[in-house]
């Protein structure tokens, strides 16, 4: 099958940010006609859900300005090193806002937060195997950090207290994922 | 427990665009001291998984220019109009992209696609009791329309070809559901 095409023709830039840049795109669409579309052009962002042997994992709770609220999420951050890999990111932001390393890491796979105008896109990971190393905050990071349990976390997940979309996502297909392996010695195992 | 208290003390225009507002804000944190951070102003939205009653459900296909490719979602759309609530929202959004009225719509929660910076939150819900009526779509829309059962779903979410996030956390919190709720009756029956 020929995938419609969508051809990008003109991007002029709106504004330069700290974090984002916004530019207006002229994009031609498979009817022939030229669209504008506003896009918002943000780095990838990484997401880790760093399980125990008994299943529980590790969340932190901080304040988010987007939302205005304290926000309980999954360890994640910024891939915006331009000499780390996804992955390498994950390990730096796991150690960094949970003190904690990992032996094993999945690839859970890709979340698009809003893809319609926002160019983010986060890698979820599954780590287990587990040792305490130590927290490194940056400056302005003020952060508490809990370990749930899988029951507890789709409890909350399903009474609608947890409403971090990359938080529901990646606990919700560890959950799945844990539920296909039967074989979970390996989980258990550090 | 006295919650931490985050308080906006200034707010700065730099980008006023078609969807998105751009703000730099200083936010005085519980230290006492004062950050300044880059916030995206988005209206609200909506998402719908319409339920069959053989738990098959409408998903729909379009290019999104956020992250420039098709992607397969769950019918959603913006609540940007001021005299609709999101429950109406989501209703005209459901007939616009799948020619579909529910009797019935349970509300499932709110997402939050990046809240550290964007300010946009989505209204899930699961709608069933359907009836079809007509797709509106607007000019620009280009959707392809189709059903998905759950177990499909499943199987291409936690294969990574399903990337949507709110696609993602809806369809593996109405599967929760379902399980969950043993008297299914009312799910089979119009």
């Amino acid at each position: 099958m020929v995938k419609p095409q969508y051809e990008l023709v003109e991007s002029t830039l709106n504004y330069h940010g700290i974090l984002v840049d916004v530019t207006t795109d002229q994009v031609n669409y498979p009817n022939g006609h030229t669209y504008t579309r506003e896009k918002i052009h943000h780095c990838k962002g990484v997401c880790i859900l760093a399980l125990n042997p008994d299943h529980s994992f590790y969340v932190v709770n901080q304040y988010r300005h987007g939302v205005n609220q304290m926000v309980w999420e999954l360890p994640a951050g910024k891939a915006d090193h331009p000499d780390q890999t996804l992955l390498q990111a994950a390990k730096r932001e796991l150690e960094e806002e949970c003190g904690v390393i990992a032996k094993h890491w999945i690839d859970m796979g890709e979340f698009i937060p809003s893809g319609a105008y926002l160019s983010e896109t986060i890698q979820c990971y599954l780590a287990y195997g587990l040792t305490q190393t130590h927290t490194h905050f940056d400056d302005d990071e003020f952060i508490e950090i809990d370990k749930w349990t899988m029951d507890d976390a789709i409890t909350h997940i399903m009474d609608n207290t947890i409403t971090d979309g990359k938080t529901i996502a990646l606990i919700l297909k560890v959950n799945q994922w844990l539920n296909q392996h039967t074989n979970q010695k390996v989980m258990k195992s550090k």
